[in-house]
């Protein structure tokens, strides 16, 4: 759940270990690629045949497509990790695990400021919104939209509140919304993401 | 309800018409205390002194602070134009009153670039978010508050609600919530909005 790499120097495990070059070579290409056909353009395939590795190790490596753009992007929040909170989550409190997952995630001091610039640059730079766009709605909006067996358009309108909400409270910074404490601001927002989801 | 300047050579009105040369002393010296104080530190008092003129015309001109600071950093949308929509809305129908009037103010095309770019510049300028927050909580968002009898923070909620809904629709672009009609992202959106006013 940490998704930290596997330290270098911690012995042999039972999976064979790649070379931290061959993984180098792998993130490279994921990086290149990832830029240049967005998330959606983009196939492990391709990555593979670039790196000159097999298909199957990156899947080995990484999981997948998704966990590959989590590694090669230093995307600083693993879909994964979210959809596992929302799945343990009492389906009558979802609203309420949402909007704390949330804000767990954006006063994470280690997550805040690359979560920041990531949200800038994706507000300035029509590639970086591509990429961001078809990767969280292919790795989480369809999802939730999926598991809470909603319209996605409904999921948007939720994930909206919430972006809504750090625009004001981390970025413009306005005051009481800055301040107020953690379930303070799951009570203030449950409501509104409860309408959505009905 | 324009907020057009009025043009030169229009010929004699009731009152007496400033000289260019001062409206532009100004404009100028308003943009500079803006830019240097933000908006709750400079005064018109300030400014009428650094533009070498009576405070009593720059009210004459510009009506008060929030007027003068819409029309020397050119805000794209003027509160008392919101403002005074709100004032003839029904009470039962204000979320469905305010998610349309932000609709109509991102949709209008004349309008769209410039709150594109002023919103962009607040998300990654210090001064710009500064200036942006003090000005609509003091223009717009306490003046809602008062009128609709809730506290602060719920009409920052609700405004959240609006902000997060053009970052996707507007910016991120994610389907089908950038492509859907405003009759339905009104009728997505106001019962968040009312939850938020309840």
């Amino acid at each position: 759940m940490t998704g930290a790499a596997p330290e270098a120097g911690q012995g042999p495990r039972g999976r064979r270990p790649g070379p931290t070059e061959t993984r180098a070579a792998i993130l490279d290409a994921a990086r290149a690629l990832f830029g240049d056909k967005g998330y959606d353009g983009a196939s492990v395939r391709a990555v593979a045949r670039a790196a000159g590795v097999d298909p199957a190790l990156v899947h080995h490596f990484y999981g997948g497509k998704q966990g590959l753009f989590v590694a090669a992007m230093r995307f600083p929040v693993d879909p994964a990790e979210v959809l596992a909170r929302f799945a343990t989550a009492d389906r009558a409190a979802f609203p309420e695990t949402m909007a704390r997952t949330f804000l767990e995630f954006w006063d994470d001091p280690d997550r805040r400021a690359p979560i920041l610039a990531l949200f800038r640059s994706a507000m300035t730079n029509e590639r970086a919104a591509a990429m961001m766009r078809e990767f969280v709605t292919a790795a989480l909006l369809e999802r939730v939209a999926e598991g809470q067996g909603v319209p996605l358009e409904r999921v948007q309108a939720a994930a909206a509140q919430l972006v809504g909400m750090a625009v004001l409270r981390y970025v413009l910074r306005v005051e009481p919304m800055a301040s107020l404490g953690r379930d303070e601001l799951v009570a203030l927002l449950a409501p509104a993401l409860r309408a959505h989801f009905g």
